[in-house]
């Protein structure tokens, strides 16, 4: 059957192009930010082809329509593209083109390929450019031609914002503001272009609601040596916030006035911005019109070292979510079998506790809840129409997080629900053994996480398995999930930067083990990392660990374990029944007496 | 009292640097390669100052001498520079200038700054030129003034060369060209300047003794697609490298002719070469006449990665040099305290039973040899002259390896002589345990040496100990002891590369706990990287052991190790009885039954 919705729209989108002298129009998923998760405006590559995955990039030819997409979503892109005319190409299978060969291939001398260049990343935008130039081929990025068309379009997202109390904080945007000035005059730039959305609500303690999971507001900044440009939706302005801008020197501008305010400004030096974290529209306009120096935002390392008042908060509202998922557990094991459930629904119940707790403003990203052979898929999303029964037996997997008033959290837990085999359990003990070993590393200041990353992979080295991501990374505070610069991988990209482990910096520890078609098994810990012993050898580190929530012992096998972890483990759990047991009802204090016991 | 006889030649160098023009003149320590050890032909620092360590420079000016040494010698240079008038400048202490910092502040404009370029590296070089270009003083670095007035100056090492019979290079000479030549094309080069002496002797299945330890000849290579020239001092050159030279298309030429020849040869394309191994001189003619690539040389790689029939030598060589050191560590347990023994007097023992071992051709360095507090110092060397009486208490260490017709090893056991303290026992034991950790370490194809140096730091940093240098280093084969590109280190200096661990390289492991004034324990096998299992996940490696000989039992004890650590250990030693026995005498043999009995 004809799709003839999607027909329809192309067609239009096609003379669009032809009225503008656009030979090719390309559409990626993205913001403006390169944000983590995009919200339903910017979801015009679905707008034009009916796929939904949260990969994919429409290339708009009259002559041909494709779409790119990855391995995760080649069965789902065939269906919903099914009958629209459009050609799938299965991103990274033998002989297929990535776009920019295709492009390179396909477009002529004197064409001109189209995007709006605001939801394509700047690096992503001057390969391109680079690419087709050799080939003759203009780049246009100024035209949203998409916008046009789409009459329904949702509006852009502008909830109000909310400043943060300074007892949240533990310093204030002027002297996070003053930090940020001497590293500008560091780096030798009188000005400061800053378009990371987390970078920018950090430094003004306020936060926003405009991406899912992410609490920030669409927004720029652009800060001089005296004053800040905060380039915000008019909705989104409070009284409050125009009183709080007034106090630190802050300019609020339209969010929609960034570009020809940077086209119109005096500079009069250069201007700090970091390439990775920009645009191309606005990359392509700060070049034309200022002297620059394209190195991290310094806010980056800034943001990523918690301070005391952050650290301590955190520990609070780690206690917080370890007793909401803990809850989550016993509930779970007391009606599995009894009640009906399934991935969904057992997500929706965590997601549910979760919004009970104190201090409670968000997710920190959606519930992933796997059962069984579903754990193994490390994307996997069950839906309310797309999920599976959960029974009383195998395993379910379960990452999840929230944004309270005093933190974000991520913890992954896999929970035994009935029987379960021993290759499960060599692999959920190996996967705990990554885990401790990493939480007990001891280490000289110095190190990344590349030094360390073995501690928690070994394990499953050892067994000739590998999981294919990395073993951590750094969370926000009250803010983004996935936090740069640090991380705990064992490899880098080329010219990809490390980043040494500071004091206060926190970061993930899950270890994995993914049997495609069989069983998927994490457990994830928070860790913060601490000074220790300082002598003539050097500063040596340690982490503190921020995640009490018990590991599933009927998946646990000594055997599989040194007597190193097995003594860890013990601790741990004994820790765990101390902070958590004030916190629960009788029988789930029982329960986690139980649970708790040494191995 | 005056040093008459230093005073005498520095004033007779100081009007030959006015006859020349020339108002300072540097004489660092190195020789033409930038070797690790240095022939008396080039100690012209020693000549001009009578200080005799290994690391020195003097600068020498009309009003004033300096000579620049490190920690390890202060003592020693205040001796050796007394009545020489000379002024010391300790290295790295607060307030002491840098060599550049001190020309820098000292030179006026219009000045020359002499040095014999060939023995400057080119990094040094560059950076000298660079800084004194600015205020505007010349280098002039084509004057070995020092050969002028060193009238009895030892002649330079020119030994006959030997050519390697193919069973034991596994390659000839036309083949390991022949990739060469592939490499040099991949980088867009028709030539090819290569002045690392391990990688020519490599390359050409040659071996010389112009170098103590390393087995090699002073020589250059110039690589074109279809012949190669040698230079090589006449003395060295035979009858049989002349046969040699024309069946493989090498051209013969007199070693101090290189420059010339770089001068006048006619280039129809760029040469290759690595400017962190040419000397200053040969790096500014080479960058004077011709188009360059500077990168890595080719032969770097392909050298590190040794082929079948060489890893087949290797386990040969190794057995018989671990027969040596196990037979050396009865010798020594049987005779302390009943005969006179000291540092000195065991390492010539040790080095007496090598030469006398099947292929020995040298000692692959000086032996190493520490006595209680003296192994805590890593660069110490015990000598005739001065060294510590050995009795049967504390422990010794010894660091030695051999050149042998099949391979080079290097391998340190710390050997217990009687009663030793539980702090010894614990260290020794956290030191056995690195050592294991990282031989029996399983990782996936890519990883480097710091991926993988923590298993072996691992244990000391659990102490909060560390020890200040790597873990591990490449070794040659029949070659330098001391070989990249890889290695175990948990940093790297800005800009080193890393060396990924291919199948075929070998590595030492060798970690230490170094205790100043009280002991120094290192147990250090060599390790040679292997393919293991490859599956969906990738291609897993891991290490093969070379080194089979007893870790000493009376220094190990199980409360500092684990049950993996204890089960390792005692394969391992039932594998030492199992191959070494066979070579023993009776007594020696159930000697060591005794000593690799299962803890």
């Amino acid at each position: 059957m004809e799709n003839e919705k999607i027909r329809e729209r192309l067609k239009l989108l096609k003379s669009e192009m032809k009225a503008n002298g656009i030979d090719c129009y390309m559409m990626p998923t993205s913001d403006f930010h390169n944000s983590e998760y995009v919200d339903r405006y910017f979801k015009v590559r679905e707008y034009f082809s009916n796929f939904t995955g949260s990969n994919g990039t429409l290339v708009v030819r009259e002559e041909e329509t494709g779409l790119w997409t990855d391995g995760r979503y080649f069965i789902q892109a065939e269906n919903e593209l099914s009958g629209t005319g459009i050609t799938l190409f299965r991103m990274l299978e033998e002989g297929v083109p990535t776009i920019e060969e295709y492009l390179k291939k396909e477009m002529k001398s004197g064409e001109t390929l189209g995007f709006d260049g605001r939801v394509v990343d700047c690096k992503s935008g001057k390969k391109m450019e680079k690419a087709l130039k050799e080939k003759g081929v203009t780049v246009c990025y100024e035209k949203d031609l998409a916008d046009r068309i789409w009459a329904d379009r949702p509006e852009l997202p502008h909830h109000k914002v909310m400043m943060l109390p300074e007892e949240i904080c533990g310093q204030t945007c002027a002297e996070k503001l003053s930090h940020v000035r001497e590293k500008m005059k560091e780096k030798g730039a009188e000005y400061f272009l800053l378009s990371k959305l987390d970078d920018l609500m950090w430094l003004l303690n306020i936060r926003g609601k405009d991406v899912n999971c992410n609490p920030v507001a669409l927004s720029y900044g652009f800060i001089t040596m005296k004053e800040m440009y905060f380039f915000i939706q008019r909705e989104a302005v409070t009284e409050k916030l125009k009183e709080y801008a007034s106090k630190y020197h802050i300019i609020l501008k339209d969010y929609f006035e960034i570009t020809e305010f940077l086209k119109g400004f005096s500079y009069d030096g250069k201007v700090l911005f970091d390439s990775g974290n920009l645009n191309f529209s606005l990359y392509k306009t700060i070049k034309e019109n200022a002297e620059c120096v394209d190195e991290k935002n310094p806010t980056e390392l800034l943001k990523a070292v918690k301070n005391p008042v952050e650290l301590q908060n955190m520990r609070k509202v780690f206690l917080t979510d370890n007793v909401v998922v803990t809850k989550f557990i016993y509930w779970l094991k007391q009606n599995v079998g009894k009640i009906p459930l399934n991935e969904y629904t057992a997500a929706m119940k965590l997601d549910g506790m979760r919004r009970e707790a104190e201090g409670f403003l968000d997710l920190s990203f959606e519930t992933i809840s796997g059962y069984k052979e579903n754990a193994a898929m490390m994307h996997y999303e069950a839906t309310e129409d797309n999920h599976k029964e959960i029974a009383p037996e195998g395993m379910l997997l379960v990452d999840s997080g929230g944004q309270y008033m005093g933190g974000t959290t991520d913890i992954t837990r896999t929970i035994v629900l009935g029987k379960i085999s021993e290759e499960e359990k060599k692999h959920f003990s190996a996967v705990a053994a990554g885990m401790i070993r990493l939480t007990n590393a001891k280490f000289l200041y110095g190190c990344t996480g590349r030094n360390l990353d073995i501690l928690a992979r070994g394990p499953m080295w050892e067994m000739n398995i590998d999981y294919k991501c990395g073993t951590g990374h750094g969370v926000g505070y009250i803010l983004n999930v996935h936090e740069g610069p640090q991380g705990i991988r064992w490899k880098y990209a080329d010219g990809q930067k490390e980043a040494v482990l500071e004091e206060g910096m926190n970061v993930t520890d899950e270890p994995g083990v993914y049997r495609e078609g069989s069983h998927g098994i994490r457990t994830e810990n928070v860790l913060l990392v601490r000074k220790g012993e300082k002598n003539a050898d050097g500063q040596f580190m340690y982490f503190e660990t921020l995640t009490f929530v018990p590991i599933d012992r009927e998946a646990l096998d000594k055997k599989y374990l040194t007597q190193t972890d097995i003594k860890y483990l013990n601790e741990y759990h004994e820790e765990v029944y101390r902070r958590l047991s004030p916190h629960l009802a009788k029988e789930e204090a029982e329960w986690l007496r139980e649970v708790t016991l040494p191995l």
